[in-house]
């Protein structure tokens, strides 16, 4: 039933980050890598700051490569204390052993698995996000462009599936992309200053490191430790390229909740363009249509079919990191000095949510980058019902002349009949408008506005039909939506600038 | 950074399931394993209704080994079509059209992607509750022998971690055992009725089965092919030791949430477990000890200590599971015929509950079974608080002789009394009612109350210190913790029996 | 900012369960009174029993009622000792004292917080599964009606919002019975076994209830309270209609798992209902519309629209359950006797689940009864691929003649050609058969295919465009989909008489 | 069964909120006001740019009071339109033109639903928001002060529940702080500028604001409404205390994954303190015990009992938060211009969270300004394992004279008996040195050590029981404790001065 050899788990059942950047910088091998980085970080440091022989922090470097390690042996002998270091402090020790055995002694000096663990983690997520965030770069790119593109195409917005009023595509790409930023926004932070080095020793006191600093270190013991106890960690955190944590977070797991939270938000907005795209590429739409692809969306049973696979992929991770996030967040009540269930739980699902997020991510990049846009269906499918979704203007426009409930009145009515008789509403309207009376009198309207097509009515009161058709040209009928595309692709400039980046 | 293999996982970042037979059963080899059988299996019964030649259902099974195939290649073509059952049908026909092109025809015949995928982790679950059904059973009956052995020793009972009175340690593995239990039956029923075969083809309606069947079996054709659809999935459930659908479940996923729901109870049940051994192991408690084992509870900063680790393992579990099974029942609101996504959100997670929750029915087995009971700990622990932990018995004792609002006044002032003081709560309370008005005679207390020496107190107004000490034992204040002890493990005998078992 | 009186909310911001059974089998005050029927049915089974006087029963059962109890008031006293019960037993002893001074003493007479709560919990989840279940045999019915009707009706099977084959809306009906049913299967088991009371006393011992009965009652005393401690949990569930347990469950959660899980099950099968009725009512489908009523479905800014409301309230239940399942199933870890915020996490997540399922039930029976079908914008939207949700038909007849490979080539450029010039893909391959070599002579299909339209296939072969038009016509294709609604309604027809109801 | 009133709930079941501030600030009434303020605010500022009349918007403000509504009927009518705003509107525009016909046309004027209820939930959070702050100030400052007065109390640091090595309460106190402020910083910074407002108008382009606006007001006509659709957020925001938004955000719900975010980070660092308190409270330890209160920790069932209830309350929040912001950033894909079903999905949970987490707040601020601190049982815990709990130390001091291999092995004997025969490990150890060969002389340990006691070690070899036990005094081996504690001070002293308070 299974091969005789270890598990090896690859993306067989999570395509969604199979081959991805973010998968390979989150495997075991890179986990344990990163834990190794650690430990040989952490004996550099030592070392310069003479607690360890330079010698030893060489010979720690050297022989903390994940190559050297059996991964599924440390996996096993994990479970005996209930976390990976406690092995791979061992199997270090001895690899170090072998070429100096002086060296040993040092391994580890100080430490305790939960510090190696949680700033391996630490690495892990930063290295991945560095990825993530260059994915995002391109989604976030992409859909400027879409937005820029299609600033003025109309399309129809929908609200609860049903027409409501035109928008453009362009405001739609804008929303996307808004929330695109607003990921990259808060994993930027993360990424600053969210993901610290984690340096406690046994219970978060550092007594471990600093008796050994007093033991060997003439500069450290001069004032008992306390200049010792700052440079540590901020060295480490320098080596590493992490943030200096104000005091150990043992207990305090703020770096994984927001990490989690911001990837969590991401998913989320990668999950509505996800969410779009399928709904707009429905046979029935046919508005969008995915990135062909040599393979793509093919489906095992029918010959003709083109799926929207990557909005699949994306939306699989969508539903799948906020569960684990919540893992992270009921994890977070961390008791004693270490808790006995909560802090082991954490390690699968940040790794799981960093690969999903990243495996989402560059999914996305994929999809807006290729993405398929047609404005003439989107054109044809605006004007499906006949006037309808530009009803809204129109009950503004009469209200004026007509008063509220009497043109709210007349628009039920003229809907109703359009919906049934199949015509169009200007139609409808301009006969009604006709058998109405002659004592209400059009209001004139500002001059100014007949000069801005896009946004002024003509007065509508007792008007042709083609003077009503005018007015309910949906493309007509867009609001303010080019300046809200405009605003969102200044942030995006912006932004970029900010980060020392081009949009 | 990484290797420049393909990512491979172990259970490194999840030691809980690292090594255990149900990580065996949940590869991905496993998984495309039991895709792989599905395949076969299917041309096997197509073969005996006639629809599939002999020789083509020999070649197909010949084929059809995971050995045969690149996990990693397979699940990167997976985001070719969100799905990785295509590229591995296509493999498969590549492998059997080199040995047999006319073979080829036959595989994968009417069906669809998300048969195989379906049947296949059906497949996967069945395989992988059969082992963590061992290890219950294996749980239970260590259970059952520390519910009987310590069925009447004493204990305190705590209630938001107060003592609250006494209890047996009898009564709280029984209590355990009840848990899992319960959990065993659910996981019995689902895996003898809830995980059938998945057989709609291109979307629920087996048209694609049904086409072939009537170009390829007379037999078939006679009746328009309607025994031949019962026929079908009924020969592929036996085949594959499954469950017979009522009708295709693509979009009714009521067997992932039954089985995510009994691995999530299995999960809490054994929390529990794992919670109570981590709070009674504590050192100022030091009532229970986890098994010693070589490696066992290591410390990588400190030499002294042994850490409960196999409970650390198992919650880490009971954090995850809940939360897996939350995407589960998220993603089963399945829309159309097949979602573009919450179907492709379910493979990993219930995987994961599957290894999780398998792992910690594992580590449960050997936790329970080399559990170190310190019963004069317990018995110890009980005295600490001077007879206070009896306070209820006495309050239903003395309100008999002087009224409950009495009684209840007297009791509150001598626990604080015995509180501040460190003296017996009988000392105090002797002295007490020594002084109390004579006028209130005890009341007569039924004589065959004092022949059963555990439960009827002798009347207490009015006694000695001697007596109210005897009253005031805790070992004598169990209520019917015995009987539910033995009422339990009437259950297990019972439920052993009722499968083919014994405890 | 906030009003002078106490918090009093209604479903303002959960209008899924406004005014429906649910919500009013579910409020405060529905829940005091369960816990209030709790106290008054114990005091009458012991009294049953002998250990509380009948006179005391008497007067505790007319004390216990909601409206004597200030509910705000109890809810901010419950804060002192973390639980509601602790006032409610101090208030309702003071309003027994009142009438008779004696009874008082008799007042939760053995018993504890976590027996009453409990309880009380189980007995609002009766008496709303009991409403629930009314909901869902109309909701059954109502789909049942829709599978007969539409047992033939032909529509697009859409997989990743694509057509994919034809089915039929009877089908799809179907396939959401099949949901219903198996959620009030769960429902109908929990509610007529899985809700049991709960005795315990203090920590699980039942020693208080114990206690007074060997003081009180001469016959309990006489086997030193064998059978009481049977009798009594026994007689308390046949009073309130509830379960009897094997031995109190304090820490031994199912109950609310089972419960919760299926309330989940419940709430992910009416998702899918609705989540098909937006897709289908989208306006470019417009398959299905909801039912008409005075108000629903009104937009406060586009008078035309008409929003599937239903739906909408549906979903939004269903996005929050599984949530509050996972709170549930993470709080199912209990320690010691009785847990510092895992007991008292459940309380709320419980109701809520109870209300917004049962809010669910009601409105999919309104969704259900009044759902409107355009069995003729099915039929369109099916012929809008031109022949393409058929080709895996015609994929499977050529396969025969021209060998599968040369079969899938050719239809293969048929589609795409079908696809961009916007002919009918029977045409295309018409033409393109036309040209093939005449050595590939038509395979005889057996005879008694051609007798049954449905399913049977003339040869393909060198066919006219004609006969290749009425092979490719969708309403002959939709494989067992009659069959399988046959055998869902045979389910529903079972189920409605093992329950002794009918459809 | 139920009440013949409205349904009507207070916080019965969830008393970790029940008569706190935050709930006053998020009941239905309060929600309500909020969204009658949205319209309100609304008219005055579109009355101030000249879009609708100043009488209008003064009569508006009138009637937009919460005392005018039903709320039940609202609640009911809410399942209408599927969101509680269309019949607030019609209610709201029937008491405006009670008193002013005119003025009832500027009601709700070019809005929508989303608009009215996300604003509204928007300021519920806001005002919400500056409650829990206030108890948060009050919480830290608490926690600020027992890191001071306990800065150099020893006690011992639990890993797993096992004694680790020694800590001081101060730096546990210190580290629940820094949780607490990394939520307020949080939760301030979503206060300032993560509560915009919603101005979306019907699908987000805002053309009903922009229509109404070139109609009425010349002066926003002049430039085709740019400024105006610039002007009329950042007014609002003004008015209403909210944040402007950069657009609409209807699809994008970053302020609500933020805020949900920030809120669970919070309920996990306060679920951390109560989670340490309740296992330092059990009867066995003893260092902590809640503030004492009339009622507080009652059993209904045990008369001595003093439970920990706040602590019970602050966890009962911290299991369901999470929760709760799963099914927000489950909810956060939000397809088309407005989803069906995952907006409405956002509201209640939304409140709860709020609620939930204030709750919390106010119960934390309790809990930690009453906090009674047991030093002497800190202590003498602390030498429960006699000096096994500094076997971090004597390692590392021996492993300077002996080798690291040898002091390993050394201490692990050592430890051993010493934990079997109950003797000191000092006593135990200086036997063992006594015996060993004298070729291993002492090294020199640095002068400067032996002048700072609290770190400094003197040499370890060959040493009298004496010398062995004063360098196992626990409360010598507290590392950088007192350092740590002192810069998390500094944070609060410079959090509270950058939020112009005062710690």
């Amino acid at each position: 039933m299974t091969t005789s050899q270890p598990p090896a788990d690859t993306g067989f059942l999570s395509p969604v980050r199979s081959g991805t950047p973010a998968e390979a910088a989150t495997t075991d091998a890179a986990c344990l890598q990163a834990m190794l980085d650690t430990e040989a970080a952490l004996a550099r440091v030592q070392a310069r700051l003479g607690t360890v022989p330079e010698s030893a922090a060489r010979a720690i470097a050297e022989a903390a490569r994940a190559e050297h390690f059996d991964l599924y042996e440390l996996a096993v002998q994990a479970r005996g204390a209930a976390n990976p270091v406690v092995p791979l402090v061992r199997r270090l020790t001895e690899l170090v052993a072998a070429e100096d055995a002086d060296a040993a002694h040092s391994v580890h000096q100080g430490s305790t698995s939960q510090d190696i663990l949680d700033t391996g983690l630490m690495l892990v997520a930063a290295r991945t996000l560095d990825l993530v965030l260059a994915d995002l770069d391109r989604t976030a790119a992409a859909l400027a462009r879409l937005a820029a593109r299609h600033r003025d195409t109309p399309m129809a917005a929908r609200t609860l599936g049903q027409h409501a009023v035109p928008t453009t595509f362009g405001l739609k790409a804008a929303g996307w992309l808004q929330g695109v930023l607003d990921a990259r926004d808060r994993l930027r932070r993360v990424r600053g200053e969210g993901l610290p080095v984690q340096l406690g020793g046994a219970a978060g006191t550092m007594a471990g490191y600093l008796q050994y600093a007093l033991l060997h270190a003439p500069a450290a013991a001069a004032d008992g430790g306390q200049r010792y106890i700052q440079e540590l960690p901020a060295a480490l955190a320098a080596e590493l390229g992490l943030a200096e944590p104000l005091v150990p977070w043992h207990t305090v797991r703020t770096p994984l909740t927001d990490l989690g939270a911001a990837l969590a938000l991401l998913t989320g907005a990668l999950g509505s363009v996800a969410a779009d795209v399928q709904l707009l590429s429905r046979t029935e739409s046919g508005e969008l249509a995915e990135p062909a692809a040599e393979g793509r969306g093919t489906s095992s049973a029918m010959p003709h079919k083109r799926n929207p696979a990557l909005s699949a992929l994306i939306r699989s991770a969508a539903y799948q990191v906020p569960s684990l996030v919540g893992t992270l967040m009921q994890a977070s009540v961390h008791d004693d000095e270490r808790p006995a269930g909560a802090w082991h739980a954490e390690w699968a699902p940040l790794r799981d949510c960093l690969r999903l997020a990243g495996g989402a991510a560059h999914t996305a990049a994929e999809l807006t980058e290729g993405l398929t846009v047609h404005a003439e269906r989107m054109r044809a499918n605006l004007d499906l019902t006949g006037g309808l979704v530009v009803s809204e203007r129109l009950a503004a426009l009469l209200s004026v002349e007509l008063g509220r409930a009497e043109a709210k009145a007349l628009l039920g009515r003229a809907s109703a009949e359009a919906a049934t008789t199949g015509r169009h509403l200007a139609d409808v309207l301009a006969d009604a408008l006709a058998q109405a009376p002659a004592e209400a009198p059009a209001q004139a309207l500002p001059e100014a506005l007949l000069e801005a097509p896009a946004q002024a009515p003509a007065p509508a009161g007792r008007r042709s039909a083609d003077d009503l058709r005018k007015l309910s040209d949906p493309g007509h009928y867009t609001g303010a939506a080019g300046q809200l595309v405009d605003r969102v692709l200044g942030r995006f400039r912006l932004d970029g600038r900010a980060d020392g980046r081009t949009g």
